[in-house]
């Protein structure tokens, strides 16, 4: 018998992570496939069966060398039963029993968290937010959520849904997220930045200029962040400008959390990783002059520290969690 | 030697009350007396270390009966070394370090906690919140601030500045509250609600039609929520279109504190205690369609249930607090 493994699964829209680590956030093994959530969810989850059992025959290991499996996934799902309800990016999966799923095959405790919640922890406990006490980690990619620790701890709300901070509105109308036109996600997400972008090329091309954000409006339909931050990086003005607009807006949404919660730092992931300072500039400016003085310095905002390895240390991380639901085992507390 | 007593001390602008009591909520014996800020933090120090006097006289008790004290204050304050910083209504306290008068005073533990965590405290262990684990209840007196409740722990920030939702904006221009126009204190606290009718007023007067909210400029700077409230009930139009302006404007602060908090309830004090339904109603219409539907399903917003009580009963709920600076004492743990 081998030493006790955690087993992280990352389950996203476009792929799904395994991995397996003695010490985390030290990875031993990794791998990955294509979620592919059209063919339904039999198929990503036999796909995560064979990953777990590949990932201990490579170090070694059988299923009883397992010690937990953390799942992150996204939103709605609840915690407690370790259902997954019906997250957007994974359109066929309906109150998928994620949690019974995985102990009925390997007999060890399974626990499942939101992808927010689940990078909140990543990050509090091995990444930027380390020695803090109140921390709020947003995710910035095709929408905009928020996981919470407060105290030391997950913060998750009566519902399992804290963090909607993308569905608070900045504006009466403007760009659509979460359902809702003028929100924090219409605005300020990965989706949002390309409506903005749409509009603002559009805009340019009704006024004769040109911009590398394209020049038809069939260009506009394919708009993605990732063009606008290439425009940017190529000196356009009309993306640098549709940038600063998203992270002014970024911070709005900011300062609504620091006047709330005062929390220590704010995290940012997604495309502050690949944007950094040229989004979180802006937000930092607006929230030195939207939020409470004391409440703005005592917090500093930055980009998320674990990069390309989020994911998956944060589905370690969930793993990590003690059956008490919501503290982390003793073998964190260690660390 | 008798029973021993918990003392609760409750600082406000325009009166200060002692309260005892063997068994909070029960109250043994209370005293109250203008806080007179202009006299200077002594004159209303000298007037508490007296009430405690008496207080403990009457009840047949000595010094050595008190188990400890609470002192509920407006803010800012520091919670962990127990100095009172420098709250608007007490404009000439600066850095009064009450904790250590009174223990010096007393030689038992003292608590101090900023009124809106306080009563957040009272109203989740004695009142509408009871049973809950997630509450968030809002002041809504001259200013609107609020104390959090979270996973059955009082949720302070970082830096004691969490629960500022009165700083939050709803609109770039309007009433001012907390400094800011166009905020959620500007907009919804009874100060804000007699800017809203100022204005309503002077806007009737200008189309030549009468209210009873006044008719003249001097009435308009004269305003308060308690003329718009007695307005109302007399029927007059433009007094019950103020309280449902501010009533939504409410539901506004409610749906940003639901979709991030996602709360079991919202108890609002203050001004709801008064107009209850009339400013609630309105607040409830807003949060169902402004918020996560799942979130606002999930959270009933309700009057505070303490009334008249629950300024005394917030005070010694602060002195209930055990060392650990967070959690309620066994003593409370037990009720």
């Amino acid at each position: 018998m081998g030493q006790s493994v955690f087993v992280g699964v990352d389950i996203g829209g476009t792929k799904t992570s395994v991995s397996v680590a003695h010490n985390p956030p030290l990875i031993l093994w990794r791998a990955e496939f294509p979620t592919l959530p059209e063919k339904g969810p039999d198929h990503a989850i036999e796909g995560i069966l064979q990953r777990i059992r590949e990932g201990l025959d490579a170090n070694g290991q059988t299923l009883h060398d397992i010690a937990s499996i953390g799942v992150s996934c996204g939103s709605p799902l609840d915690s407690k039963s370790g259902v997954i309800l019906a997250p957007p990016n994974l359109s066929t999966w309906k109150a998928v029993p994620i949690k019974q799923l995985l102990e009925d095959q390997f007999g060890v405790p399974c626990y499942v968290e939101n992808d927010a919640n689940a990078a909140a922890l990543a990050e509090f406990h091995f990444g930027a937010g380390q020695g803090m006490r109140n921390v709020v980690f947003l995710t910035m990619g095709t929408g905009l959520g928020a996981g919470i620790i407060l105290n030391g701890q997950l913060y998750r709300g009566s519902g399992d849904a804290a963090g909607e901070i993308g569905h608070v509105r900045l504006s009466a109308s403007g760009p659509v997220g979460h359902g809702k036109a003028g929100s924090v996600e219409g605005w300020a997400s990965g989706g949002g930045m390309a409506q903005v972008a749409a509009k603002a090329a559009e805009q340019a091309l009704a006024d004769g200029k040109s911009s590398a954000l394209g020049n038809t409006v069939a260009d506009f339909a394919q708009m993605t962040a990732k063009h606008v931050w290439e425009a940017a990086q190529a000196g356009d003005k009309v993306a640098c400008d549709v940038i600063q607009t998203s992270g002014e807006r970024l911070g709005e949404a900011i300062a609504i959390l620091v006047d709330i919660l005062n929390p220590d730092r704010v995290i940012v992931g997604g495309l502050a990783l690949r944007m950094g300072d040229a989004i979180l500039e802006p937000a930092r400016t607006v929230v030195r002059t939207e939020a409470l003085q004391a409440n703005a310095e005592r917090c500093a905002i930055v980009s998320a520290a674990l990069g390309e390895q989020l994911g998956d240390i944060a589905a370690l991380c969930v793993a990590l969690q003690d059956g008490l639901h919501g503290s982390l085992s003793q073998y964190a507390l260690m660390k």
